[in-house]
């Protein structure tokens, strides 16, 4: 059977998209084709005027539509606080839970050595300049907690030395609402380590 | 946080993708932003084209983009043998396996009654039309092996009733490569009943 490029192309661009292999990029290709045109057109629309709309935020690098973003610009948001993240959709993650109501500061990359990655300098330096500007009390490194996190948080660390900041980190444990026997050895062992004091008065 | 009407607008799209959650679109669609403008332009451009060029073939229903496709139209494939299948991706799978030379009949549809889907009527009286019309000996139900492919399997022995052609199923059995501890029991039961004569002269 005679290959049909324009198949072959959309099979080939989805399969570029993260998590999607062969057969779920044809999956995917053959779903496409069986919705109406209209439906197309507009997803079409829709891809352009993301990348064309979208961008990081010039003060803390999370993605908006507008200059500054509208976390940067609340009024109501904790300006002391200056929680730190890896990549946009950490910082989304966080915005969605509602756990967190000071600025952000995106990095834009990660520390690891095996895959060559490295913290963008300039981000680094914006962020020793966002602080050397005053006026923040705490910075909370929210790192993935893998080693590449591990990593990205020492570098973080050592860059902002000497800065009359406080540096904290999120608590790693067991997630709420899983089961100790499904928790894997490395989480249960952080669990133990860094376990609590318990009274019943406070609950 | 205000949402990004691009960036909903975007991660809804392609949660309509089949095998596509919550999570996995949000993923694609932080890749989309992140990749250079020239690539979403040409992938907005492939969805299009796909969508407008692509169609089944009128005569057996895969797709293609010409007409008639290049199975219907190639001298070289077997003309007296006509598979049945359900989708025109069962056709391509077949075709990738290079199992099958003859012609091909794209039902489009299956029957299952628990979620209301039927055989699109012109598409079997198009299947009953082309061996009314001649030169075809044998008809290869290629039905996906479970309750919704016999039903579909039925439904076309029933259309095509009292027309001189012999009609065959493909084989079930264990998947080549796989092993009998891993195998289901229905499979299992399936293999031993239609247990073929074993000679080692075969070999």
């Amino acid at each position: 059977m005679d290959s049909l490029p324009y198949l072959d192309q959309l099979i080939e661009r989805f399969r570029a998209f993260p998590g999607v292999g062969e057969k779920s990029a044809r999956r995917m290709a053959f779903f496409l084709l069986q919705q109406p045109t209209p439906w197309v057109e507009s997803l079409a629309e829709i891809l352009r005027g993301a990348r064309e709309h979208i961008h990081p935020c010039p003060i803390c690098g999370a993605l908006t539509d507008r200059d500054p973003c509208p976390l940067c610009s609340d009024p109501g948001r904790r300006s002391e606080l200056l929680c730190v993240v890896e990549t946009p959709e950490d910082c989304i993650a966080l915005e969605q839970s509602g756990v967190f109501r000071g600025r952000y500061h995106v990095l834009g990359g990660r520390v690891s050595p095996l895959e060559g990655e490295q913290i963008p300098p300039e981000r680094l330096d914006a962020l020793r300049q966002r602080i050397q500007d005053g006026g923040i009390g705490e910075v909370i490194l929210a790192m993935n907690p893998r080693v590449e996190g591990d990593l990205t948080a020492f570098t973080v660390q050592e860059s902002l030395a000497g800065l009359p900041v406080k540096l904290s980190r999120l608590a790693c444990g067991l997630p709420v609402g899983g089961s100790i026997g499904f928790a894997d050895r490395v989480t249960l062992h952080v669990a133990m380590e860094a376990r609590q004091p318990f009274s019943s008065e406070e609950i």
